[in-house]
């Protein structure tokens, strides 16, 4: 049984290390508390951008010597490799610290390795304390790194029967103001929000982040095929944040303004795969995919949708577009079966949260 | 402010009173809890069932001599009429109860006044405790006095994406196995339950209650407008439950095996309202209603959804029958609102309920 101290400071690495959403890529989000050889508080830091310090070097600063003989609470297991920065578990030893908790293994090779080091310079090392926890908040890096592509959060807002739109396609507003507030929270959090031609012809969104503090705003993608959905003048083409407009490679080549992509094409669309490739190239580590019920269902056929965030209003319409169409699922047994990980209360909504089983 | 100890005495009442769901129609449930004069609490009781002692009746034995200078909380108004049983008020009267505490005014004509009784006899009374509380456990009566026909919940079970099976109409099994088991809570605290002729062919379903110790059996009742969907030896004709088939006026005579009752059609299917009052007549004051989505329109375009039990599943399908169809809203501003009143999560799925803002 872990002692309840030591809860206490990996509960607030993880809470430090969620500061970092957003922000990171293409690195994790890590955060870290250190106590001295008492067990008091003596530094805490979070990864606050790639390139920048890691979580353990902004807190071994703040404890300075007080490090000598304590602990070291980390959300990620200490790297073991030399990047843009030093080895962090290089850092732990030479500050002296007696013991590393961390939570969660280094899945990449390329930095794994840091827990040996530590051992083997006689640091007690223990690992999986709120390992679920962790795992949570970087769930987006740890998915990238194990599929090799960015991680994937399709977002919905719907009434209770699943109805984005009434008949007449009318859709405002079926969702709260507090949950349209919320979706900016989401797009803070990801490194890449995606509409498709639809949405881009119906909705003209902005995509940007407003009213979030300190955000980083995420590249704008608009999967426009045939590359006549973005009109000069489209509000994604100003210069609040980046963009990238995804188009076939025989489109014609689209309105100038944004950087541009060219795919091959699947179905309808662009192949789902080659774009999440493009966009793992450009640093993308998570993807907030906000496209309508078309686009949702070539990432459900593409089995690239590793979690859905639902803004279920507590209305019902009876009739009018579905939030997902299509998808390739034509029976009971092929359905995407998914966990439910979190439900509140937003406003008048409900937001659910459900991950892909084994995400 | 109310003192901590009036509100674990209401409070008690409150889930004594929900003990009674499904078992007093058409009289609302109701607890009692009461308190000796120094405040311990000496007798309980509920509304078992129609014709039985009411609530107050059951404490006030239990308590005995106990009662007097005592303090009797109860969920609603004591009644003031003799029906089958005296009236509560006087018997809290001649039992030396010095204080009345309750929840919520009783809103039929033939009842009330009881308050007004009480404090002529001079009892000393308060009303409103705990009333939200009280008004949801009652919910059902209250909204059946208030619009002089049955409540009506209405239960869908359906994946996030809002479909009730896959494009092949495959659906076994979308929600868990608790929520299943649920229903059948569901189903015990109804009056009756109803269906559609579409989901009595397809399904051929049973509609009793299994697995709830103590269950009054709901009216199991069928929408079958042509009188062809009940079938000789369809399992509602069985004895596990009255049944009762609504058939349309000039419809041929279905099979025997269960009462039948002849109602005016309305669009493809039968009066919403002209049912409810054929319900409401046989002393219904609560419908469970189990149909598929096209029951489901009808009853919303009449105006008659009070509350709506969803049971998502943690699943995606993309295509397939939408869990409303129909309900007659064509636009945005027309949408039925809701209020989220509850979200529990029953084995893998959610159950949201959702009642009718001023319902």
């Amino acid at each position: 049984m872990a002692q309840q101290a030591d809860i206490t400071a990996m509960r607030r690495a993880v809470e430090l290390a969620a500061r970092g959403l957003g922000a990171t890529s293409p690195n994790p989000v890590v955060g870290c508390v250190i106590t001295d050889a008492s067990g008091h508080q003596v530094g805490e830091g979070f990864h606050r951008r790639a390139g920048g310090p890691h979580a353990e070097v902004h807190a071994l600063r703040e404890a300075g010597v007080l490090a000598r003989g304590g602990t070291a609470y980390v959300t990620l297991e200490p790297c073991n490799h030399t990047g843009r920065t030093g080895p962090c578990a290089q850092a732990l030893i030479e500050a002296g610290v007696g013991r590393v908790v961390y939570a969660v293994g280094d899945p990449n090779p390329q930095a794994t390795g840091g827990a040996d080091t530590l051992r083997a310079a006689g640091v007690e090392v223990a690992r999986g304390l709120l390992e679920a926890e962790a795992e949570a908040v970087n769930i987006a890096w740890l998915t990238s790194v194990r599929r090799g592509r960015p991680f994937v959060r399709w977002k919905y807002g719907a009434t209770l029967d699943g109805r984005i739109a009434a008949a007449d396609g009318t859709s405002r507003w079926i969702t709260s103001a507090e949950s349209r507030a919320d979706v900016h929270r989401l797009r803070a959090e990801s490194d890449a929000v995606v509409v498709g031609s639809g949405t881009a012809r119906t909705d003209d969104p902005h995509l940007a982040v407003r009213g979030v503090e300190g955000a980083v705003q995420p590249l704008r993608v608009v999967v426009d095929t045939e590359a006549g959905a973005v009109k000069p003048g489209a509000r994604v083409l100003d210069d609040a944040a980046p963009t990238l407009i995804a188009i076939a490679e025989d489109a014609a080549t689209p309105v100038g303004g944004a950087d541009v992509v060219r795919l091959p094409r699947a179905g309808r669309g662009l192949s789902v795969p080659a774009l999440l490739d493009a966009l793992h190239t450009r640093g993308v580590r998570s993807v907030l995919l906000e496209g309508g019920p078309t686009l949702a269902g070539a990432f459900v056929a593409a089995g690239a949708v590793d979690q859905v965030v639902g803004y279920l209003a507590p209305v019902l319409l009876g009739a009018g577009p579905n939030a997902l169409a299509g998808g390739g699922i034509s029976t009971i047994t092929d359905a995407l079966r998914l966990d439910i990980t979190e439900t509140v209360r937003i406003g008048s909504d409900l937001r659910i949260t459900a991950t892909l089983k084994g995400a």
